[in-house]
């Protein structure tokens, strides 16, 4: 197996992802968010670029729930919003969601070139790995924020490589996948002081109140869920059950 | 302080350099080399993209050394490659340089829009650290490797990133600030062990034969040289003495 990691939006090329299973990773919050409302049942989220095109999708689709955010913050007339605690079972349960966040929706139709497309948080880090276990070229996708690195995805791309190396797959790693899984062997004891320290946009969501402090909290737990979102036709679906 | 890093050529931007000073790092060898050539007395290197350009450029100035690399392999014609150790004091004492390089020289060309444009490498790290400790925006440029992350060029803003916590400044790092000079202290007691093991652009050029593996014990070596290369009029100079 052959890994690389594209540690920032920048980083993507369609060379690259040719041929690729392609990991999508913004653990705070898009991917985490995603990974949880599968988690709790959601039939489906449509990820959405635009505000706009969101709004006009939903209004074709009404059973479906409008939910995401920009710059962390909710929408109007967004039923929920990039929270993954507001996912609960009593919410999404059979549900469609039609979704735009600001960083990883964009991410999300980057990957598009890949031969499969996966989403990746600490939350469901063990499951993702295990069902990555035998791709020929796995490429991790870094969300980031504006384009610039975020500690968070470095470290949840560094997660899954470290669980490669210890199911015994030997992974060939690019200089950048290295770096994460340094980072994260650096960072491991303690998630939440590694983060705090590091993460720029942690400390910022951090900063937006105690609601969103809660999220990030939640985010940064290891492996919750048996769940891998995989997206097909422009839909991400749970393919873990 | 504001610290930025870009850890590839592909992350810097034009907005990154504005009043910025920049620090480009290619440790193996472009930067090294230079470091090198300057502190055994070479009047001046003069960087050029192309090799057919750099050949017309020596034709123009007889007194000048012709020297560079590509791939890490000579040039038929050129003088001097890319090995710091050919750039001894009997060779390049008060002679000019007309260099070209795969990755290093790309990157020089692209800081300029920075305010002022340094060259750093492991050979000058404590010298360049003093030298900058009262920028107001510092930004490493990291040359990688056609795009790719390199660990030996992160490795060394890492290095000059913790020599200024050191120095007691307090820069506010961006997170890929903070990548950097956590990989640097996770490396810093075994620097040779870290890049063997998680530099593939280090293990491809200690496949190249014995002359090669040379220069990569040479250029991961701390301190040696009080000497800080500055461009100024397209002229890599040394502005320490």
């Amino acid at each position: 197996m052959n890994i690389y990691t594209c540690l920032t939006p920048l980083n993507i090329t369609n060379d690259l992802l040719e041929g690729a299973t392609a990991v999508v990773i913004d653990a705070l919050r898009m991917t985490s968010t995603a990974v949880t409302a599968l988690a709790n049942g959601c039939a489906g989220i449509l990820p959405v670029a635009g505000v706009e095109e969101a709004r006009a999708l939903a209004a074709g689709m009404p059973d479906a729930l409008l939910c995401g955010e920009r710059k962390g913050m909710p929408l109007e007339g967004f039923v929920l919003g990039n929270s993954p605690l507001e996912y609960t079972p009593e919410r999404v349960q059979g549900r469609r969601i039609i979704s735009s966040t600001t960083n990883g929706t964009r991410v999300l139709c980057m990957a598009t070139p890949a031969h499969t497309v996966l989403l990746g948080a600490f939350l469901n880090a063990a499951a993702l790995a295990r069902h990555v276990c035998s791709a020929k070229k796995l490429v991790f996708l870094c969300a980031g924020t504006c384009d610039a690195l975020s500690m968070e995805d470095v470290l949840v791309a560094g997660r899954i490589i470290a669980d490669l190396q210890n199911l015994g797959v030997n992974p060939i790693l690019d200089d950048a996948s290295e770096a994460a899984v340094c980072l994260y062997e650096a960072g491991k004891r303690d998630l939440a002081d590694m983060l705090l320290r590091r993460s720029a946009h942690c400390r910022y969501l951090l900063s937006l109140g105690k609601a969103v402090a809660d999220d990030v909290r939640y985010c940064i737990q290891e492996d919750v869920y048996d769940v891998v979102p995989v997206v097909q036709n422009g839909w991400i679906l749970n393919k873990a059950w």
